[in-house]
C-alpha cells in the first residue's frame, strides 16, 4: 500500500517537473526571471509585495502571479500598484489544492503578459509543505517567516527551508512582544540549509525592504549566469 | 484529465472516511472523546495545550496525539505535563505528509492508552488546507486563528473554518501591535461559517484560556448526546 503509494506520489512529481521544464522554456524564451515566493498563511507575503512594488524593483518590469485556494483578496490589495496581476485560483473542488504545480502555473501563462515583463514574482498558497515539492520552473526560491509563528519552524518544516534560495525573517517589529529568539531560529536554519541567504524585515514598518528590493534586482544577472 | 483526477481524490476520500469510521467505533468502545485541533503553523497550538494541561481539564483524563511533518519538538514540550503524549510523523519520504489522515490516526492508536483517557486531543499538522479535508474519526473539530496572521483567513481558507465546531482566536495580546481587525474577522467567520461557537485568547498570558477549558470538559456530554 506504502509502496503503491510512494510511486504515485514519484509519477506525480516526474509529471510536474516535466511542465515545470516546459514552463522555464517558455520565461526563457521571453527573457523573464521567475521567483516563487513562499511562506505559511499570514506571514506577510502580500504586504512585502506590496512594500516592493511601491517603488519598483530597479529597472525591472514586474508582474505578479497570485495563488490562492479560493477568492482574489491579495491581487485586490495589489491592484492599485500598476503592475500586471494575474489571480490563480487552486480551489476547484473538495477543500481546494494546497499548493500551485507547474500544471496550473502552465495554465494560467496565457494570462501573463510575459512579452512586458522581466520579472514574475509568484505568490505561493500559503502552506510551509506541499509548494516546496512543485517546481513551477522557477529560478529562485524565497521562504518567508514571521517572527509570531515561532523560532522553531525551519526544524518542524525543513524541505521547505532546504530547497530556497533566500530566507526572509519577517515581522521583526513584533520581536518584542513574542517568545523568538533569533539565535534558536538560526540554529534551526542552519542545520536544515547551512550558509543560505537570509535577511531580516518589518514589511508592516519598512525596514530590511530594501535588502529584499537589491536582492531582487540582481536576480536576473545571477539567474543568467553559469552555475 | 481533470476528471480522473477528481475520481482518484474521490476514492481516497471514500478510503479515509472509511477507516475514520473504524477509528470512531474503536474510541467509542473506550468511551473516548476526540478533539482534532488544527491551525496554521505557529499559531499556538501547542502554548494552548500546555497551558490547558498545566491545570488540567476538570476530571477528565487527558491524552495528546502529536502530529508533525519531523521531529519531536511539541511533544518535547508536553512531556513535563504528566499526560501521555503519543508522537506521530508524517514525513516518510518527500517533503511529508501536510495533515494527518485517519490511516496515520489509526497506525499510532497502539501506542495510545486509550483505556486510561478520557479525552484524546490530536494536534494536527500546521496547514490551512488539507487537514480539514481528513477525518480521523474525531468528535469535534477546534480551528486555531492567530490574529498576526491577519484577519482575512476565513476568506482565504473557508474550508477549515467551514468544517470546525469552534474557531480559536489567538495572540489577542498582540492586537494592538498589529492589523488586525477583529469586525473584519468575524464578517468573514460568519461569511463561511455563520453562528460558530468562537472564543479569543492569549495562550502567552493566559487571559481566556479557562473558557477553552470549560469547553472542552463539557465536550464527552456533548459527544454523547443525540444529535
Amino acid at each position: 500500500m506504502h509502496r503503491v503509494r510512494v510511486r504515485v506520489v514519484e509519477d506525480a512529481l516526474d509529471a510536474n517537473n516535466t511542465i515545470a521544464r516546459a514552463n522555464r522554456d517558455d520565461f526563457d524564451r521571453h527573457g523573464v526571471t521567475v521567483v516563487n515566493v513562499m511562506s505559511a498563511p499570514g506571514a506577510g507575503k502580500t504586504t512585502i509585495l506590496e512594500r516592493i512594488l511601491r517603488d519598483g524593483i530597479g529597472d525591472l518590469r514586474v508582474g505578479v502571479l497570485e495563488g490562492d485556494v479560493q477568492g482574489s483578496l491579495d491581487a485586490d490589495r495589489l491592484a492599485h500598484l500598476h503592475v500586471p496581476v494575474t489571480q490563480l485560483n487552486t480551489g476547484s473542488g473538495f477543500g481546494g489544492e494546497c499548493h500551485l504545480d507547474a500544471n496550473m502555473v502552465r495554465s494560467a501563462l496565457p494570462s501573463v503578459p510575459l512579452d512586458e515583463i522581466d520579472l514574475l514574482i509568484v505568490e505561493n498558497v500559503g502552506n510551509l509543505v506541499c509548494p516546496a515539492e512543485f517546481h513551477i520552473g522557477e529560478d529562485a526560491r524565497i521562504m518567508v517567516a514571521s517572527v509570531a509563528e515561532g523560532d522553531d519552524k525551519p526544524g518542524k518544516y525543513p524541505l521547505m527551508f532546504r530547497t530556497c534560495e533566500l530566507v526572509v525573517v519577517n515581522k521583526i517589529d513584533l520581536l518584542e512582544h513574542v517568545d523568538f529568539s533569533m539565535e534558536r531560529f538560526d540554529g534551526f536554519l542552519d542545520a536544515v540549509h547551512p550558509g543560505v541567504d537570509r535577511m531580516r524585515m518589518s514589511a508592516r514598518t519598512g525596514e530590511g525592504v530594501d535588502a529584499l528590493r537589491d536582492w531582487l534586482a540582481r536576480l536576473p544577472d545571477r539567474a543568467a549566469a553559469p552555475a
